[in-house]
């Protein structure tokens, strides 16, 4: 990916990751060499999103195996499993990394009981493991990108470019790499059918503004920030192609939630007729909820919205809503972007795999 | 108005306004004694809002003719005019203060060649007009509420109370006092059938958190502060019964210019059957243009969306498109209030004054 901003780089047991709460205004790496420094990283934020996490804590569990001495079989497993819950503590919330945690130490619990397996192949089988997590993370948001811009661009004549909205982040700094919905405008613009991509400040936490933005201008796409509530008047002003969006979370019946004011945009693309993407790996798919209504919606601290650092920017004394996220029905949405292909909402079901847990019952 | 936030407060011959730079951080009144320290005041803004600008602006020179020694009328005359004139220069744009300036010279052009009127008598006569212009926007601003209220209690069943959505700010700040928009919202809560309102920030000069918020809690009225990109979730979450919003300017066929985002709610509000309305006294309809597609939108400065004050709050080098403004066309308004009473856009034009003006002509 020559070029692609990267927020996380990992080599032969040397980890580094872009500092992101120094974002926008400085761009610093700082090296994780172990555990300890993969907990503190994840927990005061120096990353973020839900998939980046998982990586960063599983890489610097990695760093720290490559780098110390060989134990026996029983101690490794050990190390492992203690590890890997201690970095899940570090932001509970954030599923993905309990998800990775698990699936690591069920390989580990395998390994250690394989007799033909001696110390040294399971650490380099785990290591093996780790590094083949970050890879098709990466792979699967290429492959996100592609099915994406391949939809685009088959949406307008002849050679003509495109023009794209997208909201928050969920570019590298919120994956692996690459990312989802920016991974389809990153597609366009590397083949050279992207004209211009219009990214929301995204109030009240200024992921646009802050992260996207950043990631744009590294990149040189050509790339303007609006405000959230121009989204009707820059699709007056201007032809707009296609909107594309994340997901925190794609349920059985296709409804979507995602990011605060993404169901607003949804129904101004619908208003405009511009067609509206949700791009997003199948690990976001949620097949044990029917549908958007059980979606609860987390409510998040007011002085994310009153306050820009120590500067108060509202009235004193005015209450406030601040939800997290919304949710887009499905009847909004006019395909979802996976690294299996698009599909309609409704289409959605049929990719749920074999024995996926218990159904939802309420 | 017992209650009633005041930002211009004006009595024999003293004038006071809440200092807005200050805002929503504290709450400060300044003296104006004189036409000096009215331009000062509305060029730095201490003052903003076009009918308020006016206001504070003639109440300037209102101070300094009762406080001054009496001239003969030929002086004063000549003081008027060179006096006003200069007040326009504060803030060229604002047409409210050219056109209160240019009736005003004509008014002292008149008294000064009338030669029944002596010079007291024309200088009495001179200040009595000004301070009718005052008392004449504040009785058109609560006669907007009446109208306002009466018509949006009339919308929902039995003595059930309302939800109001509002952007911007249209309250005391703006005006006169009362407000239009926020004038609705305050004849509601006074005849004690107002749930709530929900005010949006209005990015990016934050006119909602700042100042809406601001007037909103100093009158306790039951208000809450959301992002602009919340609307359309809080119509899914809570029945909103209107929206209620100002303008800038409304045009001969009910199409209507005001803050950036009006025209994205006026969407929201259609895809979730709420009822829209525009509240606006007669001086802000424009009868020469025919249609929203002749208005210019103006673009404002990158630093207003980039910067909180000194705080930079978007990545550097991201391009930004910054317009004042949009259009909200005419089928998405429910009606128009005015100090006249309600009207859809379509009979707007049969308020037209005879003789206003030339035609529109391109």
């Amino acid at each position: 990916m020559p070029g692609t901003l990267q927020s996380i780089k990992y080599e032969n047991g040397k980890l580094e990751i872009l500092n992101q709460l120094l974002l926008p205004s400085k761009s610093e790496y700082v090296a994780i060499t172990g555990v300890e420094e993969g907990w503190q990283a994840i927990h005061s934020m120096k990353v973020r999103g839900a998939p980046a996490i998982a990586m960063v804590g599983c890489l610097s569990l990695a760093v720290e195996l490559h780098n110390e001495e060989q134990h026996d079989k029983k101690v490794l497993r050990q190390e492992i499993e203690g590890k890997l819950n201690y970095l899940v503590s570090a932001r509970p919330t954030a599923v993905n990394m309990k998800i990775a945690a698990e699936e690591l130490i069920a390989l580990a619990n395998q390994l250690s009981k394989d007799e033909t397996v001696s110390s040294e192949q399971m650490k380099e089988k785990f290591l093996g493991q780790i590094e083949a997590m970050l890879a098709k993370d990466l792979e699967d948001n290429m492959a996100i990108g592609k099915f994406g811009a391949k939809a685009i661009i088959g949406t307008v004549k002849d050679t003509k470019n495109v023009r794209i909205v997208t909201h928050c982040n969920t570019g590298s700094l919120a994956t692996a790499g690459y990312g989802t919905a920016l991974g389809v405008i990153r597609s366009l613009h590397a083949e050279k059918r992207l004209e211009h991509v219009y990214c929301t400040e995204t109030r009240p936490y200024n992921q646009g503004a802050r992260l996207t933005a950043y990631e744009l201008v590294h990149e040189r796409i050509p790339a303007t920030l609006i405000c959230d509530s121009m989204v009707a008047a820059l699709m007056r002003a201007r032809t707009i192609t296609a909107v594309v969006v994340g997901a925190d979370r794609v349920v059985a019946n296709g409804d979507t939630a995602n990011k605060i004011g993404t169901y607003q945009i949804a129904v101004i693309a619908r208003h405009h007729c511009v067609p509206f993407y949700v791009a997003a790996t199948l690990t976001s798919i949620d097949f044990n909820i029917p549908s958007g209504e059980h979606i609860v919606i987390e409510e998040r601290p007011e002085c994310e919205m009153t306050c820009i650092g120590e500067q108060r920017i509202a009235a004193s004394g005015i209450s406030v809503w601040n939800p997290a996220f919304d949710v887009t029905p499905a009847e909004l949405i006019t395909g979802i972007i996976t690294e299996k292909g698009i599909f309609t909402p409704s289409e959605i079901i049929n990719l749920k795999p074999e024995g996926n847990g218990p159904e939802f019952c309420e």
